[in-house]
């Protein structure tokens, strides 16, 4: 496994193998990998000549609230759990050598952004597009791996992908979920003990949803109504959102049809979590 | 040589072509082909696996006032000629392929544009951002061709390409000259016989001004009005702009100093004329 800085050692070694026919597989990260990462890994090593993981914390998607500078951090760990999954380039570039300059073009994401969590981010997306266009360019991936744990983000890099046109097919990776059904999140040690039996009724609002929808309900207001009860009654959490709109459009619907996400974010007294299922309605 | 319509049909030549090692010219052009973009395929033959044409009138780059209709083509003509100078493909796709829904992420040129010709033409350079962008991902290119008489347009491309990272090598290619030196242009027909020989001046006071440069004068402003005065001394023309600066970052200058544009735009009774000379000042 080789671990590159450099944007012109990665753009060299990447036109090396495609210049062979080399398939390539991305997973980019900003680092501190969990089971997430790993199962984005596990999925893209099979499928491509060349696995490619980038680690890098983007300064352009922080807000001015959020604290860059404690985004946990840890490239040892990284490194190790990289090389047991058959990783074969680790990008790790420097702010530096990511951001030399003044830009002179800008991008912003106009659309599938002012729903779900990227209301309460504004300019997050913009970053996370930004840092993508220039990661897509200098890996020149064949595919890249996102989780649909945060499916808003995978809608958002559908856009950029179909907009712009980049010759990446994106596969978008099932949330790795707790043997109990809790999506897996680096958040949950923040939960006490009791809230940590509750979390477990997230999923299950989800899951209420989507039997529900199996029986017929194609109205939206009714079905969150249904999950925001259910969260209500059996955790000690405060909803921030539960919405549902089509995928991965991000368009708001008075009746569920075609390609659904249905969704939620849920604060608890130390974690706020969220979780979702995307679903096919005939 | 081939004419391709779809994106998909044009991705997958080029994934095929660079797989095998081959190295890609590319020649962005808007169709109604004439001596300025001959020079830059008969650049791009030589040195290139692959060359490849593209023609798309890009309605993002036509302001409110501009007559994106009344714009020239001639695909026959133009056919015709790339297949003379060796051009093995043809890109030329519809607006409904290149724009075929509402965007959701927009790119805006931040810089580099509010000078020379961009001042007068707002939002134009973020249409041809956007359409270089994708262009770029469709055709994937080892190099891409820009003629230098649109010097601003060259400098935007210039910081498109290392802002995003593309994996691109910018070529930017000498302006082609009449005999006497007037710069050619489509507009130059517009000309009154008077006219057409006053033009020459434009092309001379370029040279005065590099004259003067070699000789020590270090001062844009007095260049500036030496420029202006002999236009004005010489020609019926209305001088729109005389303007210096750095190149390719187009920021002002106190002295003259390192890599520097001398560029000017002037109105006849029936055509605008644009010209411009690069230098390198110690």
């Amino acid at each position: 496994m080789k671990i590159i800085r450099t944007i012109t050692e990665m753009q060299e070694q990447m036109q090396r193998l495609k210049s062979k026919g080399k398939t390539i597989g991305y997973v980019p990260t900003m680092g501190f990998l969990h089971d997430g990462h790993i199962s984005l890994m596990k999925r893209a090593r099979p499928k491509n000549d060349i696995v490619v993981l980038s680690i890098f914390v983007n300064p352009l998607q922080f807000g001015p609230t959020e604290d860059l500078d404690a985004y946990p951090r840890d490239f040892e760990r990284d490194h190790l759990i990289a090389k047991a999954e058959g990783v074969d380039f680790i990008f790790y570039p420097s702010a530096e050598e990511m951001y030399p300059d003044r830009a002179s073009v800008k991008v912003s994401v106009v659309d599938r952004t002012n729903v779900l969590c990227g209301k309460s981010r504004p300019g997050h997306f913009d970053g996370v597009a930004t840092v993508l266009i220039k990661l897509f360019n200098i890996i020149q991936p064949t595919r890249a791996y996102f989780g649909l744990k945060d499916a808003q983000q995978v809608a958002v890099v559908d856009g950029l992908i179909k907009d712009f046109n980049f010759p990446i097919e994106l596969i978008p990776v099932e949330t790795v979920r707790e043997e109990d059904g809790l999506a897996k999140s680096s958040r949950n040690v923040y939960l006490s003990e009791d809230e940590r039996q509750q979390a477990v009724e997230l999923n299950s609002s989800l899951k209420m949803a989507r039997l529900a929808v199996e029986r017929g309900e194609r109205n939206p207001d009714e079905l969150v109504g249904v999950m925001k009860h259910h969260i209500h009654e059996n955790t000690s959490g405060l909803v921030d959102y539960v919405e549902i709109y089509s995928y991965p459009e991000l368009q708001e619907l008075e009746t569920l049809k075609g390609k659904v996400i249905i969704a939620l974010a849920v604060k608890f007294s130390k974690a706020r979590l969220i979780d979702n299922t995307i679903l096919e309605v005939e």
